[in-house]
């Protein structure tokens, strides 16, 4: 693994945009699905997905879902279980209340907080049909109070035989209302504008190829949608009181995701940088997935070399990464000292998987330097504020030839008599 | 006015993103700015606003700042500090604090929220430059905790010699930190690349011209930016108890803003959709910007009539309109059935110009169907959260199986061995 100087070193990475002619296949696809609905997507279903569906075969029934129960094994059902009832309790402390604030001159001023109605969650069907996924897009909705959850996925996943019942399980135990089988720009296209089968939703989540995330482009404006995630990255930064061969076994946690994931050590130790670069290649060399950890290790992994501990945290903070691991003596010492990173793990028990798969906090974190101003997926996420004003006769009375004056000022005259209007009206009344 | 049935109404309008033309111009002052910094931002401000400066003459002095007071009537200071006080209060409620979840078995899991740490706001140098938009973009970020906040304007107003006083005072007021007298693409992209005299921000508020709205795009990734805000929007909702000049004033009170802002009444009182239209044509005939608002009142205006206030709220919510006002015999009672609004004005005396000015809640607020699924600008969008996991010995030997079977099953044997050789180790230590 390289070890090299902090000066020499930019995480910050293009997000593919895809080419012109993906971009326009994009656009085709969600135009007709816009326009013709079922027909359409049942077009693009036997093209792209190579299954030809009736409409009425679009929708995944309770019995297939029961089946799919049937299909896996019942530790599965437990693991995954156990884990969605961990994210549930998490994103259940990030709820909020509307709120009002009563003032003595009888205005009530607040702040309505509301769930969605209906989210549509992506789920890809390729390798990377996640089962840990699913919960982390849906669980949010489901605690936030979205009354619609539904999810859309490609007919059969990875090439197996219809939908991988993993992914049918773990959607049935976050909280999922509907399933249809439909993948690609088509069933981002179809969750948007809604055709015959699928009623719109009000945002779209959830990761894809380039078309889906083509096709969520394409649609934003009519529906939300969440932010198109880079490469995965992690961070450690470690000292030379860090386990080798923990740092090591996390960095290539990371790198197997893809080639283009990207793995970096932040140490003041060479001791640590040499032990943990030979100690990479020892592992590596026994992963199933070595050929893709390998290329991400070569091209995106990186030891970096800092002269002290708080150099370290100032290089953690220019890299704002998505994953941050802290092995160091006092990790708590330093946890306040972290302005912009995702997710931080503290200490040599917290290893990022713990946090992939189990303690509760979302696995879908900003990637690419966005952490310096955006946040892992929540609750947030699936509400919908609306401010509220009663004013009251005195309050605007009191309040009325100021405002009178500050829409002057701006040369709306309009708003001006808006107010004025009433006051006169008070004003005739009390005569 | 025109009275139309609702089956014939659609408000959902395009955004408009803008000629190719403009597309590529923004584009190419984002380069030059990106690349050549200072100097490419002196020449467009030469070139586009008329106005040759060296990079010393920029930034906004202290003194220009309490010139400006000087040249502003005293009521207007005080006006604007009541608002700025309103404002500041409503936007403390919505604060929170990082929070943490105490485990019985150790472990710590938590979500540490933090202000954005520099954050750029755009005002536009035009007629709309609007001293009551510096205070609603300017307190929720400052009520966050953002250390710098910055002020982009271009260095003359609306063809007045120099920057607005009137909005350099609100910026004081408001407690920008920060102000460079810049505008247009050049500006934003100053904000978002940073320039020899203007360091980069994470964040970039405010409204503006095509070229603004399309740099802000451009740079969008590279740092946040708000939403692009369509045309202004007024639903009133009201029944046969609603004062006909309070509806027609407010109504109009949107209107006036600009020939593209949507005014419209829905009720199910035939009497009183005579009355208002009669009434709007008698009070615009008065109005200062009565030809702005006539256009509008023509193009985007109408009164629904529907058959109950039941039908007109479901009529709202298809609508979900940026400002909405209930003036019925009890508004009170259907704040409830509001799906999507952005800000609810209730009871005939919270006319939108309170809320546009003066009672606290923001006055940036979704448009164009969007409040289905965002929300007005407050304190958590000048917020970021990381999430924090310490997770205990005892957790990871508890729980370390279970996560090693989730990762398995996805096929990330990295990710379970990052599991397997931290119980391994225990396992050696306890043997």
């Amino acid at each position: 693994m390289n070890i090299v100087n902090v000066k020499d070193f930019d995480l910050r990475r293009e997000v593919d945009y895809g080419t012109p002619e993906q971009n326009e296949r994009a656009k085709q696809i969600v135009q007709d699905v816009k326009q013709e609905g079922d027909a359409a997507l049942l077009r693009y279903t036997a093209e792209l997905d190579r299954t030809q569906l009736e409409a009425s075969q679009l929708r995944v029934t309770p019995e297939e879902l029961q089946a799919a129960y049937a299909r896996v094994e019942p530790s599965f059902v437990e693991a995954i279980s156990a884990a969605a009832h961990n994210i549930r309790a998490f994103h259940n402390r990030e709820k909020r209340n509307s709120w009002m604030d009563l003032q003595p001159d009888g205005s009530i001023l607040g702040q309505i907080i509301r769930p969605l109605k209906r989210v549509g969650v992506y789920v890809p069907g390729g390798k990377a049909a996640y089962p840990s996924s699913v919960l982390m897009n849906v669980i949010p909705a489901q605690v936030a109070g979205v009354p619609e959850i539904v999810m859309v996925t490609p007919p059969a996943t990875g090439g197996k035989d219809g939908i991988d019942p993993y992914i049918l399980v773990a959607a049935a135990e976050a909280g999922v209302h509907e399933i249809y089988r439909v993948g690609g720009a088509q069933a981002i296209a179809a969750l948007a504008y809604g055709t015959e089968s699928i009623a719109p939703v009000d945002k779209i989540c959830g990761p894809g190829n380039i078309y889906v995330a083509l096709a969520k482009r394409e649609v934003y404006g009519a529906v939300d949608i969440d932010s198109i995630a880079g490469p995965s990255e992690i961070v450690v930064l470690a000292d030379e009181h860090a386990d080798v061969a923990f740092v090591a076994a996390d960095l290539l946690s990371q790198a197997e995701h893809d080639e283009m994931a990207s793995a970096i050590l932040v140490t003041p130790s060479q001791a640590l940088a040499d032990a943990v670069s030979a100690e990479v290649q020892r592992q590596l060399a026994l992963l199933p997935r070595r050929e893709i950890a390998a290329a991400s290790i070569r091209d995106y992994g990186a030891i970096i070399l800092v002269e002290s501990l708080a150099e370290g945290i100032s290089v953690v903070n220019r890299l704002a990464p998505e994953h941050l691991e802290i092995m160091v003596e006092e990790p708590m010492a330093y946890a306040g000292m972290i302005e912009n990173a995702g997710a931080i793990f503290l200490g040599p028990y917290s290893s990022e998987p713990v946090g992939d798969y189990f303690a509760g906090p979302n696995h879908i974190i900003p990637t690419n330097g966005t952490a310096r101003f955006s946040s892992p997926v929540d609750v947030d996420d699936f509400i919908k504020k609306s401010s509220m004003i009663y004013y009251s006769k005195e309050a605007l009375m009191k309040n009325g030839a100021t405002i009178m004056e500050l829409a002057r000022r701006e040369g709306l005259e309009a708003h001006a008599r808006a107010i004025e209007v009433r006051l006169q009206r008070v004003g005739e009344a009390g005569a």
